[in-house]
């Protein structure tokens, strides 16, 4: 299973965005990739008081537009994330995924937000504009089950081990380190997902751009059931193209059975 | 708080060992270390066939030593771990954790046995000799609450996650990894533990000797709440000293918001 992860440039125009989106496409297609991954909020500046400025309902125009691409393509796009706009005004940091036919097979709202001060680096607070999703999202495809979550919502083992625990082999996050956060624990943390999880991790960031008030770390990673990077990006833009072989995952967990050696006798993870 | 690791070579001589202890306990004070940690299977060849062997009940010969040594030097000492007979003739791999008065203040009997089989690699099967332990442990000292596990109990993202929960800011993980598993994993489990739950971890091995039938890893390491190494040693014979600030992982705790940032009423980890 080969997948393409764009590395996009953040920009305030949807036209620009989806004119990159739709060149990666061809790129992905012309790669004979089955799976594009976008980065976390790939056509919203990553301020704060712009998601609501950018928030659409669900079948709204960006949605339609991933929406359309994915079936124009075939090909499956995790299309990052972008502000969603819910029912009463609220508003979400949501990725959706759609298959080859263009339907959509899987939405997660980001349900840990990024609330953060660190001393002397970065401050940000999602949760000044967002309101936090609710569920854990897991979805089938061709090729196995995945996991899908955004950025901070990695940063919680429990949320990774239950998607695990519901089938995950490949873990899809859309995210955005930052330059305090990313060079100390963007690859740990991915690396660490997949050892612990023995599981693929696919992490999709956008582009670094000074001028920006968030820089992004970047560095879009893939990590096998090793833990191992199998690729890993620079700040830039640009793109990588990866090939999974999904059935690693059931080697490693055969050979080091971390799942079966679990102690669900002494201590339980559950969804609520 | 100043800790000192004594990496220590396998011996099947206790004479020998306790010879060696004695040296690094006089080392720790000479350094004014307030506690020793010594390896996993510190006096017994890490064999499945030994364990029965040297297995001693709790306030055995080993037992007793280590309590004496811990007093006549007023050092807290992480005494490793030992083979331990049980009641009913059964053995443990159990961690022993004395205080400056050589009084018992923990107990840990490894809760998850190191079953493995890797194509190419190591074969090895704990649960051929001992049985697992059930109780997650932490316990208090003049620092703070400490957890306890050993090894491979330390590959369960929930079992550190439990004892952080309990209020551990320092995890001790008497441990020997081996040249499969060891360049694969060992530093990457160490600072992932760190970084998630945001707590010191200090991982102790024994020293590599190709004698043996089991090749140790060795690389005695601490890693800080931040999940960066503080140090890390190779693979032969010998001692690091870390000077560690418990209020650290408060700090990092604060800026970084982990812990108080679970969604707790979407997922629940508990002990049963």
């Amino acid at each position: 299973m080969k997948i393409l992860q764009a590395q996009l440039a953040v920009s305030s125009s949807k036209d620009e965005v989806f004119q990159a989106v739709d060149e990666v496409c061809q790129q992905a297609v012309k790669e004979d990739a089955s799976l594009l991954a976008l980065p976390e909020m790939f056509c919203c500046p990553y301020e704060t008081d712009k998601f609501p400025v950018y928030a659409e309902k669900e079948g709204g125009d960006v949605w339609t537009r991933c929406s359309e691409l994915a079936k124009k393509y075939n090909i499956y796009l995790s299309a990052g994330s972008v502000p969603e706009l819910g029912e009463a005004g609220e508003v979400y940091n949501t990725a959706y995924v759609f298959d080859r036919q263009g339907n959509q097979i899987a939405k997660h709202r980001k349900m840990h937000l990024f609330d953060i001060d660190i001393k002397g680096g970065q401050y940000f607070k999602e949760s000044d504009t967002l309101t936090a999703g609710k569920d854990i999202t897991v979805f089938d495809t061709e090729f196995g089950t995945m996991g899908l979550c955004i950025c901070y919502d990695f940063r919680f083992p429990e949320l990774a081990r239950l998607m695990v625990l519901k089938g995950a082999k490949v873990i899809l996050v859309p995210a955005a380190f930052n330059t305090t956060t990313g060079p100390r624990h963007w690859e740990l943390m991915f690396r660490a997902q997949a050892m612990f999880n023995q599981c693929f991790v696919i992490g999709t960031s956008s582009a670094q751009n000074l001028a920006d008030t968030y820089h992004s770390w970047g560095h879009s990673i893939v990590a096998d059931p090793w833990g191992k990077v199998i690729s890993q990006m620079d700040e830039k833009e640009g793109c990588q193209i990866v090939d999974l072989d999904l059935a690693e995952a059931d080697r490693v967990r055969q050979q080091l059975p971390l799942l079966k050696h679990r102690r669900t006798d002494l201590y339980t993870l559950e969804e609520k």
